[in-house]
């Protein structure tokens, strides 16, 4: 039996499984990236941002079930690799002043990654005509377009200035 | 003998080798996008970015001339994970309308990453006092965000149309 062309359909199908499962994984990690921070407003965005993932993820079973679909995760690798990363500048800037520079950086990543999921996965809901899709999309993008600028503000201000000065 | 504990300088370095690894892996997966994509704009938007990537592979190189290091790359998972989703979108979407947009999304994930990447360093460099760095990285990260909304405004267009329709 041949197999039916994929279509537009499938493709935001299969996006939906991969972001779910790097939401899912993101819940998991930022817990440990709080733990590692060592100022008190680092801690605090993380414990602010593994909240809204608790919702985002919420929001994203919505979305399955505008599909008509299960929500179940497929394995991505780049939210694997992303975090990775994370762990790596965990174990390897321990201890150091520079962990905390570090930490953002990944969690810059991170939100970088779902920026740009969530961005194609919203245009492709609008191609879709799944009005409500795009709500709950958009929703979720404007809150990690949020995260990444708080991030940012973060990094330009005291915990760059601390590294330096070791 | 104990360790030194590391410094900002450290992540500064750390992270370029990163980001060459990267975007060396980036230039070797580029020709390969080029060839799968099936509209000519998207086949000439890759080809335009495989252009830019030579220009800011060697930006990093005066940077690690800048900071009297050989330009050295070190393993990436982020952008092993990234660029493996792009492959997988390669071989399951071969021959179906939605292909494009695929391949689109996939290169929207590259730039992303790269994004980050070069925020994180630009604001590293500036902390830093490297003041020549600063404008190599600023003026790549200029690119890759020009990148990242033309390929924003294809995927908006007639690709996605076009996945559709099937």
């Amino acid at each position: 039996m041949a197999k039916e062309p994929k279509t537009l359909d499938d493709l935001f199908h299969d996006t939906l499984k991969d972001i779910y499962f790097a939401e899912k994984k993101i819940l998991s990690t930022l817990p440990k990236m709080m733990k590692a921070a060592q100022s008190e407003d680092l801690k605090a965005a993380f414990e602010k941002h593994h909240g809204e993932t608790t919702a985002q993820i919420e929001r994203l079973e919505q979305v399955f079930a505008i599909i008509d679909k299960k929500p179940v995760g497929k394995t991505c690798a780049a939210i694997v690799g992303i975090t990775e990363e994370g762990a790596e500048i965990m174990s390897e800037y321990k201890g150091s002043p520079a962990l905390d520079a570090g930490l953002l950086a990944a969690a810059q990543a991170v939100e970088h990654y779902e920026i740009s999921r969530y961005g194609t996965l919203r245009t492709w809901a609008e191609e879709l005509g799944l009005e409500e899709a795009v709500s709950l999309l958009q929703a979720t993008l404007d809150e990690e377009e949020a995260t990444d600028l708080a991030l940012s503000e973060l990094a330009k201000s005291a915990i760059n200035q601390q590294a330096e000065a070791a």
